[in-house]
């Protein structure tokens, strides 16, 4: 397996897609890897194996290396004379804008290039809060109630205190808040606000049970990970989300019982078929009173949720062996002959 | 104002994007066009304006014209020992695969190009016609009660006789058949699966009152099209759609009440507001007593339904005037910076 690990992006979590990143080249030394970081003005570059390091970046460094160009099956490289392709596949594991609101999905599928990753639908229903709401409704998944509040508009708040706040485009806790009384709405809106012009609302579950488990799909049967009842903070932060970024270390198999566990696979299955095929997501559950509520899709999840599968690199070869391709449309310009035809007599 | 009209693309619907150019260029005379075209391996030609006419793609002539490659803010030409860029903002007048699915829009946001059309979001939403169903249902709009069959399942038809078969996502009635009654059922299927892996049904409305409207928003306001009775056949194939890309005769308006009049026009802007922004778009609706039903949102219509608009060219300008821009985002490297002295402690 060769892959292009692509990272790095216009995006507020650009930095943890390069936590993200390092962490991987870590989880998977004994694969052929090669690193393309996309900075925030769009340009490519690519990084050598031995400079994926944090501080590569932050310094700057990075502009030293090699620019590269996206074009047809792969990535180029301009030589003095000549120019060398880049090509094999791509891990999408860009977070957030650009790698998962659908644009790089774009991107690889106009160039023909084979990827990791959603393609444009699924990332339309799982970046943005709201259509995911839409599709939890059109495929008869429970998900909590919401409400969602534009900027320019007068709000009437109809979801009970404690409610949490959350730009409705953004992952890895960014901008997020829990409210707890009316006095402290204004603060967090203002806050989600500075990242997104739709902000979600939602009730805070208290003591509510979270399971996340992450899965692909290849030939037909879903590859289940570990199920993982992840740690609990009031929420998780940012800082402590971006350490999360970086986790390696396999978890243990949260305590649940059967029914439960088919429960959570089986909603599982609903979201991705049809739409996530070529991706390895990660879902975060809650479960209330042994009803299954789906909370978000991720659909690049931090390091690729490494540390929910027993093999990760068996993993990637498996969902690699069978990623979605375009039947390619044939023009044969009959209609424009009919056309030029009819025009002539 | 200067437009690059930017047709053609990898769809079925590759020959009426050719056809909608030329029309524009006609109706767009006294405009400072240019057209590139798009070819059905993803390569980008510059065609002169006066070869835009059939037969120079059917001939394959384009061949023979300058290629150019999508780079930051336009395309580029490459000349002996220079290049030369083509910038402006863009009419994306691809219909069907690539224009309409959301793969040319993502392009042209990542590379900072200005366009006319639907965004990514907006384009998943109105390309697939599943997707439009979910809309409608989010947003309390009626439409047609339907039923989804994918090629590899058995299935039961639940929707009563005639029925209307149509591949989920093409445009131009390409696949689309009336089913009378159940012998001709598994034809009309084999022929919109030839299409598309998923296939909608819907009651097929005898006897019903169709309305087209278009309209666009700029600095918050919508303009709207005059609103056209389409003229009936059975339905319109595809030889008799592929004419009428080529309308440019401004249309009567359709002899309807002023109550009428004010829910079409008030389900368009339901549709429109807060997702379709960009972009011009035409609506087809059914009216079933008095009721308004979506049909179909065509987010780059036919030589972009210009004959619906009194001053068409009036129209795009005011349209251009308000484009939507991404705020780009900018990085830090704050968390990378306190993580690189973390580990240096």
């Amino acid at each position: 397996m060769r892959l292009i690990i692509l990272f790095g992006g216009a995006s507020f979590e650009h930095e943890i897609s390069i936590v993200s990143a390092i962490t991987l080249k870590a989880k998977l030394s004994d694969v052929d890897l090669s690193f393309v970081f996309c900075d925030v003005d769009h340009k490519f570059y690519l990084i050598e194996n031995a400079k994926m390091k944090a501080v590569t970046f932050s310094k700057g460094e990075h502009k030293k290396m090699p620019e590269l160009s996206i074009s047809h099956r792969g990535f180029t490289q301009k030589t003095m004379f000549s120019s060398v392709e880049h090509s094999g596949t791509v891990l999408n594991l860009i977070h957030g804008a650009d790698g998962e609101d659908g644009t790089i999905s774009a991107l690889l599928d106009f160039f023909s290039i084979k990827y990791i990753g959603p393609r444009v639908d699924a990332s339309v229903f799982s970046y943005d809060k709201r259509y995911t709401k839409w599709l939890c409704d059109a495929k008869n998944i429970k998900c909590l109630k919401h409400q969602i509040i534009s900027s320019n508009e007068h709000y009437h708040i109809n979801i009970p205190y404690p409610l949490i706040v959350k730009p409705t485009r953004l992952g890895s806790s960014i901008g997020v808040s829990i409210v707890k009384e009316e006095s402290e709405l204004d603060y967090a809106l203002d806050v989600a606000f500075e990242y997104d012009s739709n902000v979600l609302l939602e009730p805070f579950m208290q003591g509510v049970k979270e399971y996340n488990l992450a899965g692909f799909m290849s030939k037909g049967e879903i590859y289940f990970s570990t199920i993982e009842e992840p740690q609990k903070n009031e929420f998780l932060d940012f800082e402590k989300k971006y350490m999360d970024f970086s986790r390696s270390k396999k978890v243990l198999k949260a305590d649940i019982d059967d029914t439960l566990e088919a429960k959570l696979k089986n909603t599982f299955t609903k979201i991705y078929k049809n739409m996530f095929e070529g991706a390895l997501i990660r879902c975060d559950f809650f479960v209330l009173n042994g009803e299954v509520f789906l909370n978000e899709i991720n659909p690049i999840p931090g390091s690729m949720a490494n540390y929910l599968f027993d093999d990760f690199k068996l993993s990637l070869e498996i969902l690699s062996s069978s990623l979605p391709t375009t039947k390619r449309v044939k023009v044969n310009y009959d209609y424009i002959h009919s056309i030029t035809q009819a025009k002539g007599k």
